[in-house]
């Protein structure tokens, strides 16, 4: 139901194409039939996901059907690297006039990852028929990636104390189309030194005669520097729901504002991120992307998989000859180590989470370490005392039984340590706390299932 | 640096106390010496980080020093669980002062909350002081949990299309408070019926004389109905880049409006439920939950594991007298079930995010699958083969080896098709495409990573 939802209300804003129609004209090779008007009025962000699956000739051949600003609305939608590909591929001159329709931001994502000698060509384009442009993208690639700094628009709508209202009044008439969704006016000294925010509210309501240095806010909080992670501006910006916020340096000048669909891009991402880097797939692998970009990703973690699996069945090989006696020993081995595997998985989700979103600091490791620990013993006490029984009903003893029970607990609770203590120590490292967590905790939960169990095994049982 | 950086900006922006301060002081039991006026410089958002990590009378113990306001920011902030348990716990004179100054959908979060004769009592409670208050709240507890309209706030700020600009002005100046954050003036006739947007530039930069009809811009994209499941409305708001989004009813009456603020918010639970729920962790569970609540999340989970565990193990079971024969076949066990699982893993992260994300519908299950299963097929020839060569390395058997690499390839076969078949398939369901995906999927490739290679060892090595 939400996805009719959905469907109809792009339908009514839109009634140009939906995914399935494009996917479906793609599939049957009849793209050359597409309607121009209904192109036009398909929703742009749709059109990117669309174009994310096609190869980069079939994306320039339908774009080709768009003019530079509709392209830039388009491209800007689509993953950085893509699009990248796609501006590289364009006739110079179009993709300058792409580059120059779009936010700054934007445009310094996509000439960011361009080849060096494309990055050089088309900088220059844009140098010679926009030179503001270009200087807003050159300045923005001065910060590293994924900094406020890099994401920030540093076009911004401001204004001097010392205006009166009507003044103020006229710099917002003339302020041109790019400040359409302006909603705050920064206020700022001779030195760009950010000194106050007026609200457009604020402004309607000022009182003739007075000035803006009057009616302004002063005493801002939640300002950021340019050097700040995207992730923090994100938390930064979620907890102070302010809608806009200004990037300053350390002399206290304005340099840009980051705004709330800013926010809401990196949120996305950094999700995405973290999700699929716990499982060591690509931290911005799409499901389209071509298949062996997504090989070339996920096969370095598959490695690092087949290395913490040796070593488990390292530990198995240890205790061949127990096996070979015992061998009811390996068909329980599994149900150990998986349960002590999701065990971890569970606090990984939780551990992960709670440090993304700050719930939890590094001075609070050893207190979580020591409650999942528990929470895994806890756990263990219930879910072990089935498996016992269970082992009961298949081997008639009561001695396999509890080792059985004993194995989970130890293994359970150590899933609770390794999937606490993982993401902490991957955080002290300075790597993301997600990264191949997941890898890591089942490595070890497995070793040590296997360890346990046959060792309390070949101990008490041969 | 980064954390230091928040720290930093934190500091310059309240000089209140920090989370490390508080819980130190929480630690060594000398909650009694907080300084009251360190404490009201302390973000709202430290607070009820906090907050979240004491029980609730010592909650209440703290909060006794704030004025109900202060209360309502810091509570809106907390998981609206834990609340409820705090607001049905205080006098309740206090607690309805709190629930009054509440933006009401955080307020009907909370109520939702409650145990039946909490709600009863401070709803009438409401009712009595403030009567607004308590209908907003009450037409908000009518539409279901995580629907827009249960999250919208239903406190617009409207004008009316034959209002002259100077009215207009007049209206504004005489909302009150609540309104302090409007950027969009919503326009509708007498029957409440939205007819169009007005901009508070739009409104500032109008010729005198004219009217709000004149100035405001119809053809609305991007309404809500109120019955949209939240995800949904984030996607609407996170393609259309608005700030504020109308929701309105079938009619086209204006029922609320859903801010910037409240999507950051959506976005953050529902990422930490697809990562908390793919590895069977309760969907909002943080990690200072009390140990039992997140016990009881965990433990069903636990015993589906248990329950695929024992598949699994039935399978080895089968082969338990060719493994006494040839325990080097348990040794491999781990390595074809685990690098199965990784694999599965993999997919599963990507086609999870996704579908979240709405890159892939329904309609693209079958291509999905088969590429994920060909992705796994491809990782699968160069793992599988260095799995072989170490085989060779352990074993000096061409005939083991050779059967190591074929079970390594099917298992990673089927782990990508598992990955993205079970994700695909809670969907068609109408679950949750990430309800414990993970624990389903390792499930598969356990069972099947030991029925292929005992299937292939038992047929060819013995």
């Amino acid at each position: 139901m939400p996805q009719e939802e959905k469907a109809a209300d792009v339908a009514r804003r839109e009634e140009g194409y939906t995914l399935y129609d494009l996917v479906s004209m793609a599939d049957s090779a009849e793209l050359d039939r597409l309607d121009d008007e209904t192109l036009l009025r398909t929703s742009p962000h749709i059109l990117s996901v669309f174009l994310s699956r096609l190869d980069v000739d079939t994306q320039r051949q339908i774009l080709r059907r768009f003019s530079p600003e509709q392209v830039s609305e388009i491209v800007s939608e689509m993953d950085s690297e893509q699009s990248a590909e796609l501006v590289s591929e364009m006739r110079e001159h179009r993709a300058v006039s792409v580059l120059n329709e779009m936010e700054p931001d934007d445009a310094a994502d996509i000439v960011r990852e361009l080849e060096d000698d494309d990055r050089d060509r088309l900088l220059k384009g844009m140098q010679k028929s926009q030179p503001e442009a270009a200087e807003d993208v050159l300045e923005l690639l001065e910060y590293p990636e994924d900094t406020a700094g890099a994401i920030m628009n540093p076009h911004v709508a401001t204004l001097r104390p010392e205006m009166t209202i009507d003044e103020a009044i006229g710099a917002v008439r003339k302020m041109r189309d790019e400040y359409e969704n302006i909603y705050y006016l920064y206020v700022v000294d001779s030195d760009d030194v950010l000194q106050g925010v007026v609200s457009m509210r604020a402004l309607l309501l000022a009182p003739k005669g007075s000035r803006v240095g009057h009616i302004m806010r002063t005493g801002l909080i939640g300002l950021l520097a340019p050097t700040m992670d995207k992730e923090i501006v994100a938390h930064i910006m979620a907890d102070t729901n302010f809608h806009t916020l200004p990037v300053v340096d350390s002399d206290g000048e304005l340099l840009g504002i980051i705004t709330h669909d800013d926010v809401i891009d990196i949120m996305r991402d950094e999700n995405t991120e973290d999700i699929q880097k716990m499982a060591g797939a690509g931290a911005d692998e799409g499901i389209f992307d071509p298949i062996f970009s997504s090989i070339r990703q996920r096969s370095p973690w598959l490695l690092v998989n087949l290395c913490t699996a040796f070593v488990a069945s390292a530990v198995v090989g240890f205790f061949d000859s127990d096996i070979a006696v015992l061998p009811v020993l390996a068909v329980f081995m599994p149900i150990i180590a998986g349960i002590g595997g999701n065990t971890g998985a569970q606090t990984l989700a939780v551990t992960v989470r709670s440090i993304a979103l700050g719930e939890v600091e590094m001075f609070d490791m050893s207190r979580v370490c020591l409650r999942e620990t528990w929470k895994g013993f806890l756990n263990g006490l219930l879910i072990g005392l089935l498996g016992a029984c269970l082992a009961m009903a298949v081997t008639r003893r009561w001695d396999f039984s509890a080792i059985v029970w004993v194995a989970m607990l130890i293994n359970m609770s150590l899933g609770g340590f390794m999937g606490s203590f993982i993401p902490f120590t991957l955080k002290k490292f300075g790597l993301d706390p997600a990264s191949g967590s997941s890898i890591f905790a089942t490595g070890c939960t497995d070793t040590g299932g296997f360890f346990i169990f046959l060792g309390l095994g070949a101990l008490f049982l041969l």
